[in-house]
């Protein structure tokens, strides 16, 4: 007999986000008969995808039940999952953000750019409710930054977080499918903290694959690079990140190489540089790659508009019913109906990485099933990856957090002056006194007690 | 009856110092008898200090037998204290390197300029004839840099390590007379890593002090600031030694204003901002501030000579016999005579300061005597200290280490890329390659395996 849980979304208004997760749902007979509550603050995109799971799951003929509400406390009460994927004030205060930057020499922004307060004061509620209206559920993080978010809210609260993140997936996906490989005979572990990852181990049929990347850089690199149209992600195996792996003997996987920023600026300083270190267009986060991110997403969202506006049209038709490669619904699945699995997850470090505090939320392979999530004790990333990029990442993620805890923009005046891309103490002081003068940034200048939000 | 010891003084071609030391050994009748032996590559350096050492006792009616010997085992043999004065390739070197570096846009070259390789092959080396040939003796280091090269040795031999820096009393000395107070009066606590140490603590009769500092900095900084000539050290109450104040809520102590270049690099970037910051002249690491200390170095030694050239002149009248401050002879007289004392150390943490690895070297207050050194336990440097000061120092220190102790430049480029003022990746290269390259620095080439050595 199934297991019927109550899971909560938070920042449901992603019709592409809820629609996967309806669908991997959908796919996971051992959780029939659940409730999934969708919460978003936007009643019409809550609309529109509470509809749309409900068509999905009838199409499917799942007795999965939909509900709906913009109530955050609504959707927690009795909830024994709840998926966070809000992202605050949306991608416009962001971009807004960057552009500003721009002017003050850190082109795209900094990084990461949901960093310093919106998103840390959304998690850190969203825990906090949890905490008091269902803590006995799992809180899974979804939306960024997982590393500082579930940092902060495991800290600060009682909640059960744990982070999960497809990045690496991606990663190895497209290293795979690059190198001709097939992907049943592969292994790897990449341990260290999201979004600062390292293929430690990567195997193929038993044996060490790294011989077989080293061939690819040494043959087929340069006609890869050369493509007009980029692979899959354009990241994985970038100029950049086979760049990083000369210079730390590890490949970065997934987002790594182009999300160390703090640590690895040099790849960062302008569009032409982007340009040749994830050709042709920069990479996702270039002007270029972002605004083809933007486009997609608003492609998806024009489908999903008109499937979602002609009630004869068959949803399962637009999002065929295949696994999405998600973590959150197997996490659920091994949580609730006791299937030990191992997944890959941001959880608290209690040893599992060594030489990263216990209370460090680090991104390792873990043990989970009815009794909880168990992180394993991987071996250790090597002393050159840890000094030059995962220790710095603490560090700059701990200076973020101890400016939003404490409210001391001091804190964040030492984030920008440890920024490879700044060039005087004046730069960081102008740069952080615009950001906050920021339009849509009125509630964070006033955590910091300085001046801002619209003021200029 | 005095405690007869054995000290082996290493790279004692430095008069000031040595005699420094043999009259503080004069000065502690608790040690009469014992005997010192001066070693040095130079024989004439050696032999001058020698003579006046002997000159110096006979005239303070001192028992000490003073011995010399350019064969660092011959030294060593029956030691039971070794103190390393040592400075490899001395002054010129690093003067070469500084005006190298100076080119490749780091004004006055790296922080620090002892770091990556002569004094670590130097020390260690040093460290390793004590545990080989007097294990039970304590290996007191006095020369730069104490925080890598206590660190280094402590974690590559078994030799009883402890570093001692007079810094921090010049620091303490400068702060007291400069607010006009008892010293009798002061107490203070300024724990962290060598030339990287932050006033905790700070009373006066029992009262906190830190309001007669910000009175001073109200009232009487600026004409301080403002005097054609600066006052002793010019570094411990520098406009940059009270910006950082401002910036982080305690007074960095000593050397540590101008001495943490890597997290503080924007007092460094020229030559009229660093006037700025440390006026007139620019600090003790200037180029005005250290052709003064070379000019007043150079008249210490004419006078050293003059004194050794004439026989019949009176040694103890050009060194009057007063205390230097120094805690060398104190530590010795506290561990061979048991005389507990507390005395500030540079030794392994063991937990002493919170937040740093058991295995870094931490200047911290300790109870010495007979039994050994033992760090205390201090209260907590406060976070914003940590994330923003300490933390970056031990990292950097770590990749220096690495860097010497694995033989791979990758480390070396690491600090280079980590420092404020590199503007890219090439700056770093060329920088790196040009040091490897500078006559003098073959044995450094060959160590990294790179290109080197007087070859350009």
């Amino acid at each position: 007999m199934p297991t019927v849980v109550r899971i909560a979304v938070v920042g449901a208004g992603s019709a592409q986000f809820s629609l996967g997760l309806i669908r991997d749902l959908c796919l996971t007979a051992e959780l029939g008969g659940s409730t999934v509550v969708f919460m978003d603050v936007d009643p019409d995109r809550l609309a529109t995808v509470a509809t749309l799971a409900a068509r999905y799951a009838a199409e499917m003929g799942s007795d999965l039940r939909v509900e709906r509400t913009q109530e955050r406390e609504a959707a927690l009460a009795e909830a024994d999952f709840v998926v966070n994927t809000a992202l605050a004030g949306g991608h416009g205060r962001e971009e807004a953000e960057r552009a500003l930057l721009d002017q003050h020499g850190y082109h795209r922004g900094l990084h990461p750019a949901e960093g310093f307060f919106h998103q840390y004061d959304l998690m850190r509620e969203v825990a906090r409710d949890v905490e008091r209206l269902c803590p006995d559920a799992w809180l899974i993080q979804s939306s960024n930054p997982v590393f500082d978010g579930c940092t902060l809210m495991t800290r600060e609260t009682g909640a059960k977080v744990v982070g999960l993140c497809h990045g690496p997936f991606g990663g190895i996906r497209e290293l795979v499918e690059t190198l001709g490989l097939d992907p049943g005979g592969v292994a790897f572990e990449a341990p260290g903290v999201n979004h600062c990852v390292w293929l430690t181990q990567f195997r193929y049929h038993g044996q060490d694959a790294y011989p077989l990347l080293d061939r690819w850089i040494e043959e087929e690199s340069a006609a890869y690079w050369s493509r007009a149209e980029p692979a899959y992600g354009e990241t994985q195996l970038s100029p950049a990140a086979i760049d990083l792996y000369r210079f730390y003997g590890l490949l970065p996987l997934g987002d790594t190489s182009r999300a160390i920023w703090p640590e690895a600026w040099w790849y960062h300083l302008d569009a032409a540089t982007k340009r040749r270190w994830w050709p042709p267009f920069g990479g996702f986060d270039s002007d270029a790659g972002w605004a083809r991110y933007l486009a997609k997403l608003d492609g998806a969202v024009a489908a999903i508009k008109a499937v979602a506006a002609d009630p004869t049209a068959r949803v399962t038709e637009a999002f065929p019913p295949q696994p999405s490669g998600e973590q959150i619904v197997p996490l659920i699945d091994a949580i609730a109906n006791d299937r030990r699995t191992s997944l890959l997850v941001n959880v608290p470090n209690r040893g599992a990485l060594a030489g990263i505090p216990d209370d460090v939320v680090v991104e390792v392979p873990a043990v989970v099933d009815g009794g909880g999530i168990r992180p394993a004790v991987v071996s250790p990333v090597p002393q050159r990856v840890m000094l030059g990029a995962v220790l710095p990442q603490w560090l700059a993620m701990e200076r973020r957090l101890a400016g939003f805890l404490s409210g001391d923009p001091r804190y964040l005046m030492q984030v920008l002056l440890a920024e490879g891309r700044t060039r005087s103490w004046e730069q960081a002081e102008a740069s952080l006194d615009a950001v906050m003068r920021l339009r849509g940034n009125e509630a964070m200048a006033r955590h910091y007690g300085v001046a801002g939000g619209g003021s200029a």
